[in-house]
């Protein structure tokens, strides 16, 4: 097989920059080592940035988000029993959040590339990225017993922290920073309506909770827990205690509790690899960069990789330029540096450190009181939380 | 002897404190272990908020304040050889900050002080206070080879980081919080012309450095060092080559060098003790908390606590009202905390960190590229230089 685009990883990033591509006339394959109905059942988070919505629009794909995504002018922080209003359309000129599933966003992608007719292959194995850093890269791969190939100008892996791509470029010619968080997020998924109309993030000496939802019927819950925490010993019941003990009274009494269908533990991480450009393998998203989920910062951050890269693949073949794809590393990483700066603040300053010292639990205090004070530090908060600029 | 508030330390705080008490007709001893001469010889900062500047007017001690400080309406960062503009009365509506040298201050209130011929008792050796939990507090010391007693309403602690006022309060009834960085500030004072109009903070893989200024012709420059330097092996020329190495070249050859008449290495460090009230003692800048230099914080969070702690003292008087004073640890510690933030903020920022791991690096560097390119951001810092409201 042959194309000018080979793209590991059929989540949204992949799936959006091949909708991007097939649009613009550029050939394209998907090749993915699961199925179809294994990335659809992943349960992720949905707080989608401006840019993000608007890649959905450029895709043509945004129908479905455009009548079905609410679209939230703030969040309230929660501490000491009260509420703070974090009026993100006032403070940053008339920006606001889209709640979306990743899901959702996953499937509408997946939807129009079905109907798009254009190449994606499923439950591959030993998907290996080859040769990139020469003039003619492929890809091999397993799949019914036989062994496969796919000759391509360029590899993109959007294939994750855990994906081949990332792991195919040699030790020395990456560097990476990671930090890992001493605690786990516990999240439950319920139909229930959720108990506010915005997110709540909760400060508290038990642990950070965030209240947030898909739908107006469908709600996501996160307890901050050890991360020596057993999903099986977490019932539903001690769940909708926990969080109700955390939550202001307004809150607390206004959830609506039912039976949970997800609930599990997911560790907080940051993480970043550099450069993002190996020759002719280009990463993106998650393969590339990990942030915790208090900022909500992963899925879009994925989407500004797919913005620059797709800028670059039609620079390249549009205009025969190679300055995009040149300079894709550099912009993608100033951009994601600035949302691991955030992510990483986000996080510090609203859990709770039992390891922490002293000094450094008065100073994440100090730091929310401050930020809930003044105008200029919820100002940097939400233009952080709408998005930076592309 | 007998008064109505006795203050351990005759630093800017303690005559700043005397001097207002001494116009409202609050009758007030100072005591300090050492002399005037002392006191006026040691090296301090000099860059005042506002509301330091408008505590000065109001003890009718500003006149020299008024002709000689240089008002500064900004300062410089300087980053990979470029210089970035903080318009600091931009961003805050027309604030700005006074540059003028903490030994002027303390200079200025002694020669009040003497001219309202109050007690002001120097070189008392063992000043301790004594029963402030009681009704009837008061202060033994020794001089001249006597014992000598001052019976108070209050005792105020002014009397920094090291003198006998925290460390009279049981260690049980007192809470303390500390950072200390892993590097030192090497200090130089010379009789040359600033090297800028403005401030210039310099971050440089190499080191920290800050260009400051007392007057027009008196220049203090400060060099990030390993705390295990000695300044005997600091040469004025070695200072003077190493500062122009981590400056812009803009800066470096405006740099003009003379011989030093003071270079020090001091460490850095916050901390906070908690309360700043036991009884009838009451603790007020060094003596309950200290910031790292960067944020120029020192000198103006003493003087806050003075505004609160004065304000307390004439509604015991004149109004009979314990409010204020009940008040006061609290009202103090919500600025200074803000404060703490702010100094370790600008310091973890602007360092470099050769203990600290890559990920908090990075952090560090995105922190400071956002704030550049944010004018929320900039205004965050901005507010915090120059003082967030009392």
């Amino acid at each position: 097989m042959r194309t000018q685009v080979a793209i590991i990883g059929s989540g949204p990033s992949g799936l959006l920059l091949g909708r991007l591509l097939t649009l613009a006339g550029i050939d394209n394959i998907i090749i993915d080592r699961v199925d179809r109905e294994y990335i659809l059942g992943r349960v992720r988070a949905g707080v989608l940035e401006q840019g993000m919505v608007n890649m959905m629009r450029e895709a043509q794909a945004s129908e479905k988000l455009d009548a079905e995504g609410l679209p939230h002018d703030g969040f309230e922080i929660a501490l000491n029993g009260g509420l703070h209003h974090i009026d993100l359309h006032g403070l940053t000129g008339g920006k606001r959040v889209t709640i979306y599933g990743q899901t959702e966003v996953t499937r509408d992608l997946m939807d129009k590339r079905e109907a798009d007719g254009v190449t994606t292959i499923y439950d591959a194995q030993h998907v290996t990225p080859r040769e990139f850093g020469g003039k003619n890269p492929w890809i091999s791969y397993e799949k019914d017993g036989a062994t496969h190939r796919i000759d391509a100008d360029f590899i993109i892996g959007c294939d994750g922290f855990h994906g081949p791509s990332r792991k195919a470029v040699p030790p020395k010619a990456i560097e990476t920073f990671e930090r890992v968080y001493p605690f786990g997020w516990l999240g439950l998924l319920a139909d229930v309506p959720p108990a506010a109309e915005e997110l709540v993030y909760g400060k508290h000496a038990r642990g950070f909770t965030l209240c947030s939802m898909r739908s107006k019927t469908r709600s996501r819950y996160y307890l901050q827990v050890p991360l020596t925490d057993q999903v099986e010993n977490w019932s539903d019941d001690a769940f909708w205690d926990e969080l109700r003990r955390r939550l202001p009274e307004q809150v607390a009494d206004a959830v609506v509790t039912g039976p949970s269908f997800e609930k599990s533990i997911a560790p907080l991480r940051s993480f970043v690899a550099e450069p993002m450009r190996f020759g002719k393998l280009f990463l993106a998203g998650d393969a590339a960069h990990i942030v915790p989920p208090t900022g909500a910062k992963g899925l879009n951050l994925a989407a500004s990789d797919i913005r620059y890269l797709f800028d670059g693949l039609r620079e390249h073949y549009a205009d025969k330029s190679p300055a995009g794809l040149n300079a894709y590393s550099e912009r993608a990483l100033a951009r994601i540096w600035k949302a691991e700066r955030f992510s990483w603040w986000m996080t510090t300053m609203l859990h709770t450190f039992a390891e922490d010292d002293a000094f450094g639990r008065r100073i994440h205090d100090a730091e929310l009181s401050y930020t809930l004070s003044s105008v200029a530090a919820r100002t940097a908060l939400a233009e952080n939380y709408v998005g930076l600029p592309y």
